[in-house]
C-alpha cells in the first residue's frame, strides 16, 4: 500500500503519517488490510523528523498538475487530501483560496481519475461549511450554507469528491473536522486559530488574546481524535459510507469561556489567568457564523469518535506536545 | 442598461429576450428602473427569429475567456447565466459537464468581478441539486445531495454565485428550476425531457414515449411561469434574497401519469393514446433520484410564481405554441 498526505508537512498530516507507521496496515481497495510500503508527504516545505524509511517528502504546489502527476501515482492506493489555504486566509485572499481549495482538490480527482485504480481519498472538510441562521443543533441533512469562502470552497471539494466516488473514478470519503484543539506550534491564519492559543499559550507561560467573547460557542476536537477519526474514514467500508455526501464528526460543544473555565480546572487558575479578552470583530463574525453544535448521528453510527470533556482535550495537549502527565 | 443572456439562443433565453424586450425597463443597480438599451444573446448558435435593435447575437463558447471578456463588459449591469449542458448529457459526458456548467460559471464570475461593476448576475440552477434519500416534501433547509454530475455541478455553481455575492463581487441570485414543461421543439438530452415530450408529440399527432413509470413524481413549472420568475429573480431587491443561497422555486407536484391524464382532459383520450410507457431503467433512475415535492416557503414569500394546475400548463403550450385557444 502506497500512501499519499497532501498537506503532509503540517501538524495533522504529521500526525497522521505517525498513525499510519504504527498501524502499519491499511485497507486496500478489496477491503483486506495490507502492509504500507511508503507514505509520500507533499507540502510546500518537507516534513521534518521522520526517521523511517517508508516515509517519502516531496516539496512542491499541491495545486500544479505536474507536482500531482509525480505524487499520485497508479500505485498510490490511499489518499489522505489535508492540503488547505485556511478560513482567513481563503477570506482575506479569494484567488489563492479557489486555487488551493478547489482547483488543486479537482487536479487530485482527475489524476486519480486518469490513473483508474479507484484510490480511497479522504477529505477534510470543515465544519465552516455552516453559518448564518442555522438551527440550535445542525443535523446531518442541515444544508451548507457557508458565510465565509473557506467553507464555500469545502462544500465544493465535498461535492466533487461525492460525484467522482459515484461515477466510481475514486472511493472518496470526506469528513467534516471540527474546531481541532489544541495544536501546538505557533497561531495561523484560521479564524479558528484562537482556540488552540488560549490553551497552548498560557500553558507556555505566555500571555493569549482571545479575540472572540467567552460565550462564543465552538465545536471542539483533539488532534488525537481527529487523526483517529482520519485512519477511520479510510477504513470504514464503502457500503457503510454510501451516497450521503460528507460526514459531520461528532465534537464536542463548548465555548471559549468554558475552555479556559477547563484550562483553569486542569492547570492551574493562575495559568488561565494569562487568558486577555479582547474582541475582533472579523474573527468574531465569522467564528459566530459557525455552528456550535451538530447531532452527529451518520458519524456515531460509522463508528466515528469524539472527545469525553474539554479537561480531557487540555490534558491530552500537555501529555502530547508538553510530555507532562496531567 | 446593457444585459447579457448565455445560452441567449436556447428556448428559454429566447423567451426571456422576448419578455425583458416588452418589459423594456430592468432594475438598474441602484434599484431605479432604467430602460434596456441592448440584450446580448451568447450561444454556441446564433439566436434566431429577432428584429429588434436592442437585441446583439454573439456565436461562442461560453467557456472560452475571450468570448466572456467580450459579452461581458463593465457597461452589463444585468446577466441571466442560462448556459448549461443539460442532465443526461452531463452524465454520459463528465468533463463536458464540469466545462460548460462550472467552469463557465467560474468564467463569468470572475470577469464580473473584474469589471467592479457588481451586476446583477441571475444564475439557473435546479431541482436536480437534490437526490437520493429525501423526505417527503423538500425544505428550503434541505442539504442538497445530488446523484447525478449535473446536480452536483449546479450546487457547485449556486455556492461560487453566493460567495461572490457576499464578497460584493456581483449581486447574485441563484433560483432551482422544476421541471420545466411543454418545452416546444424536439427532445434533448435532458433525462426530464420525457416531460414535455408526452405532452408536445401527442399534440402534434406524434407517437411518444414515456421512458419513466406513470407514478414517477415531477415537480413541474411551464415556460412561463419560469421566465416570469427568472425576471423576478432579477427584480428583487438584495436585503430580500439574502445571504440564504439558492432559491427553489414553486413547482408543481405532479407525476407522468397525471400529465397525461391532464393531456386527454384538455386535448381529448385519442391525443393521450398516442403515449407509449416503455420505461428506461438510467433515466428512470435519474428522474427517480430528484424530489417530487417541495415547501418553497422562501421563493413564495419572495414573490416567486408557480403553476396553479398541469391542465392549464398544457393549455398555455397550446396557446403559446400552437396558436390554439384551448
Amino acid at each position: 500500500m502506497e500512501v499519499l498526505i497532501t498537506g503532509g508537512a503540517g501538524f495533522l498530516g504529521t500526525k497522521l503519517a505517525r498513525a499510519l507507521l504504527a498501524k502499519a496496515t491499511l485497507a486496500a481497495p478489496d477491503g483486506t488490510q495490507q502492509p504500507i510500503t511508503r507514505i509520500t508527504l507533499l507540502d510546500r516545505v518537507a516534513a521534518q523528523g521522520f526517521d523511517d524509511a517508508r516515509i517519502a517528502t516531496v516539496e512542491g504546489d499541491v495545486a500544479d498538475p505536474a507536482v500531482i502527476a509525480r505524487v499520485l501515482t497508479p500505485q498510490v492506493n490511499s489518499v489522505f487530501h489535508l492540503a488547505a489555504v485556511v478560513s482567513g486566509e481563503a477570506e482575506a485572499d479569494f484567488d489563492l483560496g479557489m486555487r488551493i481549495n478547489v482547483d488543486a482538490t479537482r487536479l487530485l480527482l482527475d489524476q486519480a481519475r486518469r490513473n483508474g485504480n479507484v484510490p480511497r481519498v479522504v477529505f477534510t472538510s470543515s465544519v465552516a461549511v455552516f453559518g448564518g441562521e442555522l438551527p440550535e443543533q445542525v443535523l446531518d441533512s442541515t444544508a451548507p450554507t457557508p458565510q465565509g469562502s473557506y467553507g464555500a470552497q469545502k462544500v465544493i471539494g465535498e461535492l466533487l469528491m461525492s460525484d467522482c466516488s459515484r461515477k466510481g473514478f475514486i472511493d472518496g470519503r470526506s469528513i467534516r473536522l471540527p474546531t481541532i484543539t489544541v495544536r501546538p506550534g505557533k497561531a495561523n491564519k484560521a479564524a479558528s486559530s484562537f482556540a488552540s492559543g488560549i490553551i497552548r499559550e498560557p500553558l507556555n507561560g505566555i500571555d493569549a488574546i482571545c479575540p472572540v467573547p467567552p460565550e462564543t460557542k465552538v465545536w471542539a476536537m483533539s488532534p488525537r481524535s481527529a487523526v483517529a477519526n482520519l485512519v477511520h474514514a479510510h477504513e470504514v467500508t464503502r457500503e457503510a459510507v454510501g451516497n450521503g455526501g460528507a460526514i459531520s464528526l461528532p465534537g464536542l460543544a463548548t465555548t471559549a469561556g468554558e475552555m479556559v473555565a477547563a484550562l483553569a480546572r486542569v492547570a492551574g487558575p493562575e495559568v488561565a489567568q494569562l487568558v486577555q479578552w479582547r474582541k475582533d470583530e472579523a474573527i468574531t463574525r465569522l467564528v459566530g457564523s459557525w455552528p456550535g453544535s451538530f447531532v452527529a448521528r451518520r458519524a456515531l453510527r460509522l463508528g466515528f469518535v469524539g472527545d469525553a470533556d474539554f479537561d480531557a482535550v487540555v490534558r491530552a495537549y500537555m501529555e502530547e506536545e508538553m510530555g507532562a502527565r496531567a
